[in-house]
């Protein structure tokens, strides 16, 4: 199984290494990261750099693609991550998203008359992709997943990797990763945190998504 | 508050990745990868690079320092990371590790006497560095935070930020990386896994922790 992950400037790096961090253990796969050339890709905050080991030419055929998002997806309608996302999802055997990435889904038409989802703060704007919006964490539909924000990517990727390899391989990995989570709050989506909080999170127009 | 995540060959991405995409959204940080050298270091699967933005000895004084694990820890003990560890250790607000990376601490000398934790499959031998190995998801020792495997770097990011700047910054951040887990299955402890697929992961002798 090879698995691509596709990069572009200003992706947010959570929302790809959570589910790199599951699929790479998958047997018999294959992770590659992908970008316009092969090199350095920044993610939003500039403090961090992957390396992208393949130029989207090379990869022309994956069985997987995890789309990451991030700020950059906002400016993202002309970057060849859009022609390359189209190119190779009719050959994937899962196309899937975290966060934002489903905006570049979106752009290259693979979400129409879908149900699909996002970061929360960014949701509602699948419907200009002639996509459904739905808050939920992990959307299923035929050979698309979209997850939502950050770091639901690590639930979206176990989901994967049940549907790919069987539900005791996703179990091992989850206890290989000692994936068992206690977040010593309970703020993690609209409807657990306090009012207040959501609030001053829609008004920082800064606010990484 | 300057946060530095020391790298070095085969480490685990994700256990520093989940305390950056955490800790880099703290009001007026600063985070940096360090290494022995600027430049790539390649994770423990081979398939992900990241880059170093500092050396250790541009690096004398962080405030925070995040130390991630993965099996590159079992040769550690010549590394640099351990003279580095224990030179800014004196001057650190808080020295924190994640999986395997409490191991490092441990050569460093930072354990000594300390309740502490690990990967639940290397927990027990933290006991060799003169710390009491305890099953707990985060330790929280004075200024020392050790995490459980992988994953719990997450949990440990928000329990320091809260420390830092505050519980309403952390549940800002929880809910700006929309961090609601929802695992499609309940396998991420030795308590919860079935016996046969935590039989199976101790039996893995390649079994990256």
């Amino acid at each position: 199984v090879q698995i691509a992950i596709p990069l572009f400037p200003r992706f947010t790096a959570l929302d790809c290494v959570g589910p790199y961090e599951v699929l790479s253990r998958l047997p018999e796969s294959e992770v590659v990261f992908v970008a316009e050339a092969a090199g350095p890709v920044t993610t939003d905050t500039g403090a961090l750099t992957l390396m992208a080991g393949a130029a989207f030419a090379e990869v022309a055929r994956p069985d997987v693609i995890v789309v990451p998002g991030g700020p950059g997806t906002r400016k993202i309608v002309d970057h060849p991550i859009v022609d390359w996302v189209r190119a190779v999802h009719p050959t994937t055997q899962w196309t899937t998203s975290v966060c934002t990435g489903s905006e570049v889904l979106g752009h290259a038409r693979v979400l129409d008359g879908l149900e699909a989802t996002s970061h929360w703060g960014r949701v509602d704007l699948l419907s200009g992709f002639g996509a459904t919006p739905v808050s939920r964490r992990v959307v299923v539909q035929g050979k698309v997943i979209t997850a939502a924000g950050v770091s639901s990517g690590i639930d979206m990727a176990l989901t994967l990797a049940a549907l790919i390899a069987g539900d005791d391989v996703a179990q091992t990995i989850q206890l290989a990763i000692e994936y068992d989570p206690e977040p010593p709050f309970d703020s993690g989506s609209i409807h657990k945190a306090r009012p207040e909080i959501v609030d001053a999170l829609r008004g920082l127009s800064s606010t990484r998504r």
